[in-house]
């Protein structure tokens, strides 16, 4: 354990440089589910390398995969001691609603404390923090730790080249402990750190009834309105309970031991709360557990679009020829998004009626993950956390899903300790994506701290 | 009864000429139900009000109404005979889904017997159609009733000006009976009288939860989706039966006499060619009813359009903020649109919970209306199908609405005709709408014959 003066003076000196510099990341609209946005991920990528050239990383690389391309870069002169790998991803969400935003997703806006754009929050505010910090150890000679340094640019499609990628990369990616920078805290006085993650499967489902649109009153009452057979179906997903139909579904899900179950109980929360960061009129979900269990430690069976028929203006009496849906899972260990595939297929086959043809398209999918809190490196993390807030940090369960935390641990056997610095209400995938600038240099500090507790 | 010998003969010489003018009427994007074709419909009025002065009607107006125009004409010159009031309507669908369309919509395109676009069986087709007959009744000195002319340009959005519009113009439009010429026969080869119609009660229903679009990883499974709210309650509006679960849907419904079920019965249809119409890969509906009696004879509930959340390429792993569905009902005499829609509101009021909020925005409402069959007005017509097609008129139950029908015997006081050329698989209101050009010209020839046998 070392104690980085200098860097830590370095970081607190330039706030206003890091600031022009994070902004001109946010500037580039590098969406990786849009294919009309794949000369922006490469410029993106192209970015990511400048920086780690410019502070002194050797190796850099931008490193072609099936889809979008991964950046690395590498310093290892710090002998007999342990190597971390730091994960970031380059890419983002797509932007609509864009009508909701208030400025431009692509052009940054500070206002008050906050700073406005897609991507500040998830997550190029934190790979470029993960960056600042690992130059101002480099310039001021205080990095003791070897770091390799790895963005890819499809973690928001669900990571599909990177299983591959890894497999035929792995003595490059060899390392003693993942440092996953997508992640959060609490709230902006409780630092926390994530021990568990949950997967995905994302799904589109069509259901086709007639060859065309056809007139509802000429035809309607006599064939299967697809809009309807789709909204039976999505429907029966549920039952009274909240509890997902699909057989077999639960079968997999570790349970919640009484100690979890306490933990989770004290983490700082309440409905209120809640319901202000959502807006939403009441809570809803899974009977028998609570809202932090719900996000958390629970599977959950969402709806994420519906599209089908005449869906502008005034009235048009269509009976649509189809209708879809994207459906996502989150998953819960020791949950397969492939079984869950199956799952969800013989659920399709045993209820959907032989009036309407469906369709079902896997677009992603990824296994949950939990971590171990007693290794040194969560610790090393925790004490960061600590010494940067003046809190103590709180262990909690991310509702969300990082493909890649499993699949590290499966192709390279190592652990990742999550350390990240969104918040809940940053409106990640959502309209006035926003990152908390105090937050955003606490970041910086703790990044610093952590490589310097490590070494 | 007179014989409209030169009548006839003009129009079976004009054909070439009447095709060029149709097409030229079908050009104008008359879409009613977006305010970005309002001068496209005021256009479409201009040129049916030159249509009338061409012929020689007298009186020729465009008249405003709160909404889109009505074009007047009239010729009264028949002393001591019946007054006709044509009615028809100017406007049309709108056009999507587009890609589907295989030549433009408002470019027709005659392949084989067919003209393809939109409007031209819905029902620029039948309107021009009597047109032609008129004016080749009026250049050879053969008309021997008085005619009224009359044709809308709201039909397509449930003609919301029209009650008041025709309130307020009664002498203007008083008459003996109704020719409305926005119906259909069942086949090339099979004339038909429609003798029923349904009503429309057309809504848009939106269900709002959170404030904005969430993350799903986050909040998913801690506040209700509002699209699997909507689906939920879009499920709930049907039984097993297929029947519609709104709180006294069927207490004014009239119900089937045995008679109608035996004629309805003997209608030519069969399943394989409803099917092949549709393109579906089976026939459902409500139980205990035949297809015939459930396109007909019974009330229905479609969903017309769903639109939730990311409906683009990939995966987008939001919880979307609202969800919107386009549901109509049509309605079987002697329900009520009004009524209806408090049925709706009573279901929604006592099946949404407490954590979603629903907005429900009526569009259209009209009532069903049957009308005798033994009237010397559908005698008129009956002879009319009879000499022209050489095959004895068959009477059906329309599935779709015409509002105008009871509208005009509620505040005129007149029964109406349906006397139209479209067919089923005409594909009004979807892609490729399209005219079969024989009957068209059987239908000026129709249109000729039944003005001649009214005096």
């Amino acid at each position: 354990m070392s104690n980085p003066k200098k860097a830590l003076r370095q970081a607190a000196g330039q706030q206003a440089a890091y600031l022009q510099e994070y902004q001109e990341y946010l500037r580039i609209p590098s969406v990786s589910t849009l294919s009309e946005h794949k000369a922006d991920i490469e410029r993106c990528a192209e970015w990511v390398a400048a920086q780690m050239r410019g502070m002194g990383l050797i190796n850099v690389q931008i490193l072609p995969t099936a889809g979008h391309p991964v950046v690395f870069g590498e310093w290892l002169q710090a002998a007999d001691k342990p190597t971390v790998l730091m994960y970031g991803h380059y890419d983002v969400q797509p932007v609509d609603p864009l009508n909701e935003w208030h400025s431009g997703p692509f052009e940054p806006s500070i206002r008050g404390d906050y700073l406005y754009a897609r991507g500040a929050s998830d997550m190029k505010g934190q790979g470029h923090a993960f960056l600042k910090a690992l130059e101002a150890l480099l310039q001021n000679g205080e990095l003791g730790v070897n770091v390799k340094v790895f963005f890819e640019g499809e973690e928001e499609i669900g990571s599909p080249s990177l299983p591959t990628f890894i497999a035929e990369h792995k003595e490059l990616l060899k390392s003693d402990v993942v440092l996953n920078c997508d992640s959060g805290i609490m709230g902006i006085n409780q630092p926390s750190m994530v021990y568990g993650l949950r997967g995905l499967a994302y799904f589109e489902l069509w259901v086709h009834t007639a060859s065309q649109d056809l007139h509802s009153g000429t035809f309607g009452g006599s064939i299967y309105n697809p809009a309807q057979a789709l909204a039976d179906l999505i429907a029966g997903m549920h039952d009274k309970k909240g509890r997902i139909t699909l057989p077999g579904f639960y079968e997999k899900v570790r349970k919640l031991s009484g100690k979890e179950r306490r933990q989770l109980a004290k983490l700082p929360y309440d409905e209120p709360t809640w319901l202000g960061i959502t807006g939403a009129p009441g809570l809803h979900g899974e009977k028998g557990f609570s809202t932090v269990e719900r996000v958390g430690a629970r599977p959950t069976l969402e709806v994420n679009g519906l599209l089908s028929g005449f869906t502008g203006e005034g009235s048009k009496t269509v009976l649509p020829a189809k209708a879809m849906a994207k459906l996502s899972m989150r998953l819960i260990p020791d949950q397969d998004p492939d079984e869950v595939e199956q799952q969800l297929r013989q659920y399709l086959a045993a209820n959907a009626p032989s009036t309407i043809r469906w369709e079902l398209k896997a677009l992603a999918g990824s296994k949950g993950a939990l971590t171990p809190t007693d290794t040194i490196w969560m610790k090393a993390a925790g004490k960061a956390l600590k010494q940067t807030f003046d809190v103590k940090p709180v262990f909690e369960l991310g509702g969300g899903s990082v493909p890649i935390v499993i699949m590290l641990k499966e192709l390279l056997g190592v652990d990742s300790v999550m350390l990240g610095f969104g918040m809940r209400d940053d409106n990640i995938h959502g309209p006035n994506e926003h990152q908390h600038l105090p937050t955003y240099f606490k970041g910086i500090e703790t990044y610093i701290r952590f490589l310097a507790n490590l070494d």
